[in-house]
This record gives structure tokens, sequence and C-alpha cells, in this order.
């Protein structure tokens, strides 16, 4: 199976992302599902992973979360399971976000992959992320309507939130497997499957003002930088103690501003940009530079492995980022730097090792 | 005793607060201790109190932290203990605050007690916050110098950090009873102790902006206000996916900054204004309007008191604020919110009676 995307990306990127739907037929050539249901079902039975089941019983919705102990209660159709991040949990999975790294890594946010049954579908509604949903095993029929609101965020709360009206479909076809939606956050969208199938949404995360502000915020508090520290207005008298004057609350909401405007967030907004989205795997004892020449020579054939979920990035400063650290590149590492962020599927030793002729890049290992 | 302060608080208000120490004779006339020395060390010994003992052997710097099983180890003299937020666990050292309510509320930090054998003391250092010191029993020999840095942090580490060079004092004196110092932030200081004494330190907080904006922040995410989500520059072309261009980032910066400027920050702000240093001791059951009521004429002499440490303010927007918690406030309540907002000591309930009059203004308590 190739995961060539068959996709115009210049025009995509000028027409449609993060402003239009769009429907791509055939977007993926004989696509082959990378999960098969039970394998998926199994998934959601294990905790920590995060999963639930939506059921449509005649118009009243129910959502039931994971981990399920089993799926009979639920019958022969009508109902969904959704399982998020199964990139982390299926090295399979994970290769299914390489096409679409025409897109900044940093806004990756998982693959969520639904195993509907006949009917099944999780009603309309809209989200905050932008998403491809990619059609495998059996049909379904999708509708999706024009942004109803791009600027503000529409349903804050984290569970899924469906739509009180209908809407305008502008997209409404049955999809084959290969077939891919575009879904720009804030369009709302429905899908119910034809008989049992499989879809896979690619997400996109996007922070808003107050995740990124927190985020910022927190990471700028562990930096020993020096901040500047609120002071009062001058003033003669502050009135009553306990009452906030309309000027003093200005006061306050100026220093943060004005303070925050002065501050350099780059490095802190780097640092968040690279955290995954849950808890890593913690390694099993760091990798040692000697050791992993003694691998390049005596075991050349290994695989050098991304950790799916991990972000790795690269700032303008010249310093690798991932998973909320920051190591320094030099002339000597900013090679092998570069490669171990592209990574994607497993490359053998041997491929990296003339990158890693330097002592000095060893120790980014 | 009285504890009015004796203290020309236009003239201080104009040239001192936030930029000049200042050493203020007699402030206190005839002060007499809130506290003795016995009860602030069997205090320290309490799970749950915030205290820490300060030794100086020879030029050499010691720290211990609380709670402590005895003081036998630290000997005759060279130490201080010192307590945090004695005001919230002594309900007499609550009432030194009173008279420093010609500043803010909201600035308010803590009373920190600190007792010092001969020779005692926490050696130059400077503070991120404003600062009055009042000399109780006993005296001290203190130096304070000229702010070193008027903007920024000097160090963000919440353990005392000794300054490494010496300051030229401009206020160098011994404290009898009664007397008081004003440092503000980043003027260092230092008191040693001529005989065993007591210091009450008043202290005002003033955020960073990484702590208002992680809290401000915070407090938007719970407060179901629409905001703006993140969206990537448009670009036809977004380069090598681990790279995070100079201009994506300034992108994601602009989008921090100018999204959280156009966002109305004053509820949260108020929220997190009124957010207590610590938590508050839990209500034993919230007083209902009708209980209330019955108690107002069955039990006219029981007290009003106020939580010690809790931030009750009122914004201009009419709500009253208290420990992260808002109420909307209507002409019936306004009264009674304001009595409640400025009562400092104890009060019998018949005092406020006439403002609880209104059924509505009974459901504030
Ligand atoms: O797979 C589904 O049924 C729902 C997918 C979806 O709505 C999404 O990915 O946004
Ligand atoms: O009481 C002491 O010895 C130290 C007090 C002090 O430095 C302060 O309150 O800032
Ligand atoms: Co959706
Ligand atoms: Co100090």
């Amino acid at each position: 199976m190739s995961l060539k995307l068959n996709l115009d990306i210049q025009k995509f990127l000028s027409e449609a992302w993060q402003r239009q739907p769009r429907l791509i037929r055939g977007a993926f050539t004989q696509f082959k599902d990378l999960v098969e249901p039970e394998i998926l079902a199994g998934l959601a039975l294990e905790e920590g992973v995060d999963s639930r089941v939506i059921q449509n019983d005649d118009g009243k919705w129910h959502v039931s979360h994971g981990p399920f102990e089993s799926y009979e209660e639920f019958g022969e159709h009508g109902w969904t399971l959704l399982v998020q991040s199964v990139n982390e949990w299926i090295p399979e999975v994970q290769q299914l976000i390489a096409p679409f790294r025409f897109l900044p890594d940093w806004r990756i946010d998982d693959v969520m992959i639904s195993f509907a049954t006949e009917n099944g579908g999780v009603g309309p509604h809209l989200d905050q992320y932008d998403v491809f949903i990619i059609q495998g095993g059996g049909t379904r029929h999708w509708q999706v309507g024009e942004r109803i609101n791009n600027a503000t965020e529409f349903c804050p709360h984290p569970d899924l939130k469906q739509l009180k009206d209908s809407f305008e479909p502008i997209i409404d076809a049955v999809l084959q497997p290969g077939d891919m939606l575009y879904i720009p956050a804030g369009c709302p969208h429905n899908g119910v499957a034809l008989e049992p199938s499989l879809n896979y949404s690619v997400g996109f995360r996007a922070p808003n003002t107050a995740e990124l502000a927190a985020a910022v915020a927190d990471s700028l508090s562990q930096l020993e930088v020096p901040l500047q520290r609120y002071r009062d207005a001058e003033a003669t008298s502050y009135g009553k103690p306990f009452a906030v004057s309309a000027a003093q609350l200005d006061h306050v909401r100026e220093f943060l501003l004005s303070s925050l405007a002065q501050t350099d967030l780059n490095h802190a907004m780097l640092l968040v940009m690279s955290q995954s989205k849950r808890p890593l795997p913690q390694a099993e004892g760091l990798l040692q530079a000697e050791e992993l020449a003694q691998y390049i020579v005596e075991e050349p054939t290994m695989l050098l492995v991304r950790t799916p979920g991990a972000r790795i990035l690269i700032g303008p400063n010249n310093v690798l980022y991932a998973n909320g650290e920051a190591w320094p590149l030099t002339s000597n590492t900013q090679a092998f730097a570069e490669a171990i962020a592209q990574l994607w599927e497993d490359q053998p030793l041997t491929a990296l090792a003339p990158l890693l002729q330097s002592q000095e890049s060893m120790l980014l290992c």
C-alpha cells in the first residue's frame, strides 16, 4: 500500500486550509486499513486509552467512556466506537500522519479512528480543530457545512457538543475507501455509516488564547528570566481598600499586556509547541554516545524509531526542542538534529551514521 | 494597646510607596507584642505552618524548614525563626493589617513574624515584595539600601537569596518597639538582633508577568467565554515541517498578544485578585438566609468574623469577589456586601442587622 497523498498541496493551502471544507476523492489510491476493527475494539479495553462509544437510539444520543469490558450491550447497529491517539499505540497508524507534513509538525494533534456500525455516527457537530477524515473499509454518508464562526470558540466543552440546528451541507457525499474530507475548525459536519466502516481522523490542534497564554506563562515561570513585577499606579489615595476601581483594573490589565509584549516569549513558546499531547513513554535509560558508536559498528541494521506522539522541532534560534525540553545546536550537531526531527518512518542506524561522526552530535541522543 | 498608625499617609503615598525606604519612629505608640515568642515557636511545630530557621554560623548561612521538633540544636544565639502567614493562625495578628488598609486589599500578602536570638538575622538580601517591618519586643539593627532594580526581577527563587555584594545603607538604625521600616521591593536590607527580639513583616504581594498571565489565563479557561483560536498565517508552503521559522513564531506571538488584548480580562483578573494565598478553611456548612435571620433575633451579640486570609473585593462591575468566586450585587445587596468587604475586626451581628433587612442580601452569606 502506498500512503502517497493525491492532492495539489499549493492549491489546497491557498484555497482551502483553515477556510473551506473539501472532498478529495481517491486521496489515497487503493487505501487499505491500517488497523482491524477487532484490534481497535481491543485497544479500547485497555486502561489509559482514551475511547468513547456514541449511540444513536432513535434520535436520543448516549455517550459511554472507555475502557470497555465488552461491546455486546451496544447491539448490532447505531453506534460508533471512537479511539483517540491511535497513532501512539499502533506504529502503522503513525505513518498516516507523514503525508500531512506539508503542514507544521507542531500543529499535529493525533489520529483518531472510529469504527461505526450500520447507521452509526456521532451526530451533527463542529470541532475546534482542523481535521482530515480518511475513509477506510466500508462507506459513510458525510455532510459538511460552511464555517459557522471563524474567530471565536463556539463550544468550549471538551465533550462532543452537537448542534441544535441543522445545517446547509455544501458537501454531501458517500465516501468510499481512500476518499478524504478536509474539515476546517468551525465547519459543521455529520457522518452516518451505511455499513460497518472505519474512519481515520488526522487532527490538527490550535490552542485558544487562554490555553496558549497559560502554557507560555507556566513555561516562562520555570525559566529563570528577568520578569517585570506589578506596581500600583501612583496615587495619593487608593479609595476603599476592598473596592477595585475601573482605573486600578485597567492598570493591572495594562501591566499584563505591556509587560508580556516586552518579554521575549520565543523560547517559552517553542518549549510549549514541543510539548506532547500525552506524557511520552519514559526512555529505558538514556543512550550514551559510546553505546551509540558501538551500535553503529556492531549492529548497523538496528532501527532508529521516532517515539510516536513526540514533537521534535527546531527553532529559528538553532535550538532543538522536544517534549518541552531544549538542546542548543552547533554546526556539528545541526545535520543530525535535522535528520532526527525529520525522521518519521523507522531508519536503520547506518543511514544516519555519516551524520553522527562527531562525538558532539552523539550527545544529542 | 492602640493599633493606630502614626503616619502621614498622603505624604507616604506620594513620596515613598513603591519607591523609597522609610524609617518611621514610633509608628505604633506603646506597641505591645501580638504574640509571645513561645507561641510563635509552638506554631512552627505544627504541620501546615510555613516556617524556617536561618542560622548564621560565623558567616556561613544555614536554612532549616519547619515543622520543627525542638529548637535546642540551634543554641543560644545567631539564629532566627521566621513564620509565614501568622495572621491566618492567630486572630490578634490579623489586626495588624488593618492600619495598612490605605493600600488596596488585594495587594496584601500576609504577616510574617520573626523571632531572632542575639546576633540572629537573615543576612543582606532583597525581596520582590513591598514590606512594612514593625519592631516588637527587643531591638534590631537594620540597614536598608537604595532600590537596586526597579523593573525586573533580581532573584526569582522563592528561597531567600542573599546578596553577593554589600550595599550602601541609606537607613542605618537600631529599631525600638513600635518603630517601623518601610522597604519597597528591590531595596537591599539587613537586620541583626541586638537581643532576642520579634519583628512583624506586613507584606504586599505583586505578581510578575508570568504569574499574573498564568493565573488570568487559567481563570479565563474556566469561564465559558468565547475565545479566539490560533490559525496559521496563510502560506503556500510552510517549509520543513519540524522547522519553526521566525515568521511562524512571530505569528504565534502576535496571536497571543493581540487576542489577549481583544479579550475582556476584567472578570478573570478580579477572580484572580480575590484568590487567597493559601486554601481557606472550609466553611462548616453554608449559612442559610433563614438561619441568619434567626440568629439576628435570637443571638444578636453573635460575632461576624472575617476569615483571616480571605480577600473580599468589589469590582467596578458591582460584583463581589472572594476566594476566586463571584456574586453579582443588586441595589438591595450592595450595602451589606460593602460592610462585609470592609469588616476587619469582629462585629456583633446587630451592627450589620440594618443592612440585612432584605431577603436578597441574606443570600450573600
Ligand atoms: O469518525 C467519526 O464518526 C467522527 C469524526 C469527526 O467528527 C471528526 O474527526 O471530527
Ligand atoms: O524579620 C527578619 O529578620 C527579616 C524580615 C525581612 O527581611 C522581610 O520581611 O523582608
Ligand atoms: Co468532528
Ligand atoms: Co526581606
